[in-house]
């Protein structure tokens, strides 16, 4: 039920007054944040998620905010005391210790100068505390002058989006690393169980369970690769643009100086943009960023569609595979065990997809010098980061790597099919095989006997052609006859 | 490759000059439209394909020039001669005689207007002929001053948009009258198979192959409902709002009598929105009848991706029932043949879902009095109507009409579920019924001879249980008991 | 950063030992759900949002387990003891008592299982408290045997969540008749203020500012109908079907005795599906309320970004109304205001545009008698419904109702305005009045001035002709003539 | 209105018998294709429009072909006089000869089956003709024996696809480089006009409109960049790989010789891939071009939606630059000119994000060893790739190149704005700003006057502090203070 984004409680007696262009405002005396973070909390009841639902993005405003502290105090813009002051209130909030003050709601209006607010406030009264001074004297540091000094939200909050998702991008990438080793083992434990491959559903020709369960492998190593090619995109931040990308009122090496501090604090290779007023408006990587989750959530969810299907049973399905059970499947049907790891996946999937969408029309909506609809952006990509790893845990945990074979009847199927007729093809011609594999389906005789029956191949001949080895690989057809 | 929508080809020798805002401008003499359509062609090189692709849009257009003619010449405010030419002309159109003459791209700029511009030019040049004069000759009949009198495109356009969606949503409706039928003859042949239901691809319970058509019939029947709904909200039309709804040099009565001639002509029943501002900007009966379409493409694929599993196979699938062969399905594999029909409608079904999205933003993207993107909805929306309706006819025609049942099959695997567990749920209690299922599971014993070699059940009361009229319907658990 | 869904903490010393399919488990003493709910939590650790957040589907549980429980009291399916205890403990939790102890995560997989599981163990061991036992005595009192007695999570979930829809989106149609209220009050109070109407975001013809608030009004009352329409669809419920829609394992009566029940307890209009075997599986209903959801969004999008387009300013831009500020819009630019509420409602719009593709691809791959995505899709849904209505009501508390009109500029506007040459197109013709619009623009004179200074009309009639009243509705230009 | 797609005319007396698994048919004599490519054409009635509409796909299908026959003959598997031929017909298809051969619907099942049976029909019968045979003389060059030797539909297909979307995004790419090439020319000629940027369309701070087209150029070299990169993957091919990537019937050495055919007949970059289970199942490269494809979109339609607003007027809007007139803008409206180019890339750009669902859902469809579904993947990207080319080219030529400023208005603009505030911030501290800033809003005054007044800076100060120098670019305040 959405409600205001939970603001700790506090004792109504005990306030002090903060002042915006708004008028006069009390704030909770125990609170961090001050009269701008207030305002928006009461702006924006949407969700009931606050932004400290998001981690990573209030350890990044942090690194910001320090990085911003240290450079101006390089430039002589920001007196030392105070700078080490903010520096020291920064890494406080690095180490996760005031998360619970980042309160205003993740999906905002106002690009993003809510968050940007509630960072400066916390910064500046945590750093008043350290200073000796009681929070909400600004006169001493001032959440705008001081921790916002030479920066604008505008580009404040793209830097530290930019910097959150890279943060939880390199989580997603271990899981995916993580689920692809899963799949890697089946795929060596599964080497040689031969099985019907299956094109449209209809039984093709034969390979090896290795080799499905291998393709899954080969698949995340390569999504892994285009998310790696998407974040480095990241890397290019626009922080000293200020407003719309000007720069105007920063420093001329502010942005450079900024951005070095940054990269050091966060360990990530980062860059100034080479056009401020383009990366100020500009929502390219996060859309780069979203088409590849999508891609990886299709193929995810297209792994999982297979799992369900290879594993649907227990007694009237496909049977190939077993997935391992992790409850009980159904409150009314017995012993029956559902795919549910799979079917979370597949939902993830889906959710990622329609996530693509909104950051899709929200980039689409930005005008002229900004897009006001970065945070539902941010909320969105974070989203589908964080759902997408869980996903690859939990499938590779609970599912993959459980997953057993039933191998008796994989080999049965394989014996029985019409496909093998196929490999016939090129040694007794497209026709006589589409007459065999008719033949054989229409009297339920086995491909292997009819060939035999019309003599259209030796015993010997066929038993090779039909060689495990022989079916699961490209192999010289002249090198065989001459065999 | 998108190259300019076909202008059929003139000899370049025989022109005549017409004169717009930009100046003067050769058209072919042969052309029954003139300078703006021209322009309009040249401006919009996009697809390739011209307004004449959805004839429902054309004869729709001529329709609304019709009605506003009859409205005008009522009103005294186009004499009877004019009036009576535009609606020969008019007439001509509906009859097909001339769609090759609407040639701007179907996506274009403007909002409609160099659609109507189309339509006027067209009904004026062969007005002017009916009235013995040569095309271009505007002094005698005006496309904008006679042909356009009291409108604007702003009320000609969506209106003919909604009737021409109205016409394609009649032939849609009928081609899902012949798809439910197909299916429900197959439920009709189908009543007494009796076959394995599965949730969550997992063996569940029992039901006949009958239910399981039958459903797909109800959905097609609910849908069909859903669209007709759909479709009365399009018959409130805004005609008479002129440029921007205030009716600003329109006639005080003409909308009413413009809509009735409409009503009359078209036999929809068309009513004139009570708020002409609101309905001149209004996308949402678009995006109502674009959701209803997204919602009968949905189920339409998920009724394919059934049949396409069910007659997985033929020897390593669920095999149970049979789709009709209609063309090889491999270039490689002898003898394969493809679920190829339900393969072309689910990528209908896609495809319907993609125009949604389009839609969507479209709508989306209105401005104040107008929304300038009705050209991409109605080619989305004419698009969708047409596909599916495509779909559906293909489906019943060359898939669900022919499909059999492997009866045997189908028994079998039933005889050997475990689903049948559940149905001993009421009688024996969930734990036990779970440990007789899983052993079962275990041993690869049937339900059937564990239950009695357990002594958990007589024969008797374990027939009647099982009974097929008990599993596949709701009965009376304690009449069961004592009969 | 998802984890698992807050599970309230226990003393580890303090547990209970339960058993499933998978063997013993200890469950925390205190707890009222059990070792089902235990397995889904292990197995979802995905968003971190439990099923509580979601207070209507809480809800909506207890009122089907009640109802189901009262419908096997009457049939003599459940002793009345066990019964009424069940009774009890529903009624707690539809008073909110045990929300908390709803803890599955909303994305799981199972089609609902857990999500009823939760609600069978809730119930259960409450009501075991009310009958004097301790938790986890389920042989006084069982889960499934009782609190689930003729049910299946596959009737009971998607009934349940259809209920929680229809709660959810009696709020939002509230909230949407405040936005609509909010909306027309401002029609009223700017009635007499004449404004330039814009196609295309070119200057068109003339209307008021009431008209322009008027249909964002109309536009309301419109969608509230087709949100009505929707939710009617969702008052056809499969209770009774149990696992496929056969209704194996239900007594005859039952469905229409728990429908009967739960339509008292709800106060919804509710009946049972005709075909529960469609009904079971067919998630047409919720497709087709997202595609409703999704016009709202999309429409109140529009009126947002016109909102913000109408108050573009405050010097350089349309500045034609003035939004209420409700905070400091800059941590940089002083006295900037921005239009922060329709900016979180565009955010709001997108998020619901996006959820609706979730909700199409969850309702694509359902298979055969069941969807098992159908927790994604209520999630989806009941997160529109919610941020939508807090979209509404904070647009029109926090700003609509605080909109004021900059009525000077307004005017002057008018004045200048090259779109009045439409309103003397009838008297002085297209041609004509093309070409003193043209002049007007290039030479940057008034169409006023030049009218009367091309001798074109008489300055009276000029004066009556642009009289507001007749240039905002439709007026008889004969009767204007004469008078 | 979907009709089979246009099968070329023929004297239905002129006919040739063929035969396949459904047994005998008339096949037209004049045609080139045969009873596979027929039965297709009437199995999906779908859009009406043919594979040839697509004319990169038929050309890369030909190369396909080309490439394979010559691989055949170098490995002996194919004699030279048969593969020669084959050979010649393909480059014929190559140069456009037999483009109207190639008739089935772009929407089809089958997994690209039928155009890659019509292609081997069309390669084969023009080869039975220069081998002087009549066509339909299957047994001296058989359409699968020889031209389809050692491929499979699975390989063929996607191989041909990939070609075709690399010929066609690299005529994108030219329009992109053309559109780019546009803006970067507006942006030199703006170079020094000063206007006022806007964030969340309120007034800002100062800059020049050179900046604002320079970031329209920076955009699009980004896109190109990443578009080039979605490309490259295109580059890894499945040929070889046969029905399901086992290579079976292929020779050992096939794919590399036949990917070295086609990389020297196509000039593009090809290698075959690891791993070719994975290669012919995997769909990630097209979804990939498909989100980098709608990226271009999304930033095609912000732009589009930044020059509608720019220009917006004549009189009543932002009117801070002109659109060149391309057509008449209204039917009603006299002299009114719309923004109709930017307007039609709009629309494209709603359809590319459609097309991207499309592809999206097609892609996650896939099962198993295949994706069926590859056609609507490739009709959805080619047509994207063909109206984003169409769009670029028209917007750059028909609208960009031709945009004038208003400089007067804009330099007004900026001269009586309140955002002047913010460039005073770091002189006189952001709460006296703010108070300068609220009191110039509420009186109407200007920010110079108010701050010269009071006394806050001297003249000479403020108007170095405003110089456009300073105000477009970051500069040193010490220094500029000092100066």
């Amino acid at each position: 039920m959405p409600a205001p984004a939970t603001v700790p409680t506090h004792d109504p007696a005990q306030v002090r007054t903060e002042h915006d262009l708004l008028g006069d405002r009390d704030v909770p005396a125990a609170a961090y944040y001050g009269v701008h973070t207030l305002r928006a909390v009461e702006n924006f009841p949407i969700t009931g998620t606050p932004i400290s639902a998001h981690p990573d993005l209030v350890v990044a405003l942090a690194c910001v905010k320090q990085a911003a502290a240290m450079a101006n105090r390089d430039l002589g813009l920001l007196e030392a005391r105070k700078a080490d002051a903010v520096v020291a209130a920064c890494e406080e909030i690095r180490a996760g210790k005031l998360h619970d003050q980042f309160v205003v709601d993740v999906v905002q209006g106002g690009a993003g100068t809510s968050t940007n607010m509630n960072a400066n406030e916390v910064v500046a009264n945590r750093a008043l505390e350290l200073l000796g001074h009681a929070k909400g004297e600004y006169r001493h540091l001032h959440p705008l002058e001081d921790v916002n000094a030479g920066q604008s939200t505008n580009d404040v909050y793209p830097t530290a989006v930019r910097i959150a998702l890279q943060l939880s991008a390199a989580r997603l990438l271990e899981a995916m690393e993580v689920l692809r080793t899963a799949f890697a083992a089946k795929a060596g434990e599964f080497r040689d169980v031969l099985k019907m491959g299956r094109t449209q559903l209809q039984d093709a020709v034969p390979m090896t369970l290795g080799q499905e369960f291998a393709a899954y492998a080969v698949m995340l190593a390569e999504d892994r690769e285009r998310l790696r090619e998407a974040c480095a995109l990241l890397g290019e931040i626009n922080l000293g643009g200020t407003a719309i990308g000007t720069g105007l009122n920063a420093h001329p090496r502010y942005a450079e100086a900024a951005c070095g501090h940054l990269g050091a604090l966060t360990g990530l290779p980062l860059s100034v943009a080479g056009d401020l007023v383009e990366a100020t408006q500009d929502m390219g990587a996060f859309v780069q960023l979203s088409g590849v989750l999508k891609r990886i959530a299709v193929k995810l969810s297209k792994t999982c569609n297979d799992l369900r299907l290879l594993s649907c049973g227990p007694r009237a399905g496909l049977a190939e595979i077993n997935l391992p059970p992790v409850q009980a499947g159904s409150s009314i049907m017995p012993g029956k065990v559902n795919p549910v790891i799979p079917e979370v996946v597949n939902q993830i999937a889906f959710e990622v997809v329609g996530n693509d969408v909104t950051v899709t029309m929200a980039a689409e909506s930005g005008q002229l010098q900004l897009n006001a609809f970065e945070p539902v952006i941010a909320h969105s990509l974070l989203k589908s980061l964080a759902h997408l790893r869980a996903g690859c845990l939990t499938l590779a945990e609970r599912c993959v790597s459980g997953i057993t074979a039933n191998r008796e009847h994989l080999a049965q199927l394989v014996g029985q099919s019409i496909g093998l007729a196929t490999a016939l093809n090129p040694h007794i011609g497209y026709e006589q095989a589409t007459a065999v594999a008719q033949e054989a389906l229409t009297t339920g005789a086995s491909v292997y006997d009819l060939v035999l029956a019309k003599g259209l191949l030796t015993p010997e001949r066929l038993q090779e052609i039909l060689h495990p080895d022989n079916l699961a690989r490209p192999h010289d057809r002249a090198a065989a006859t001459s065999a």
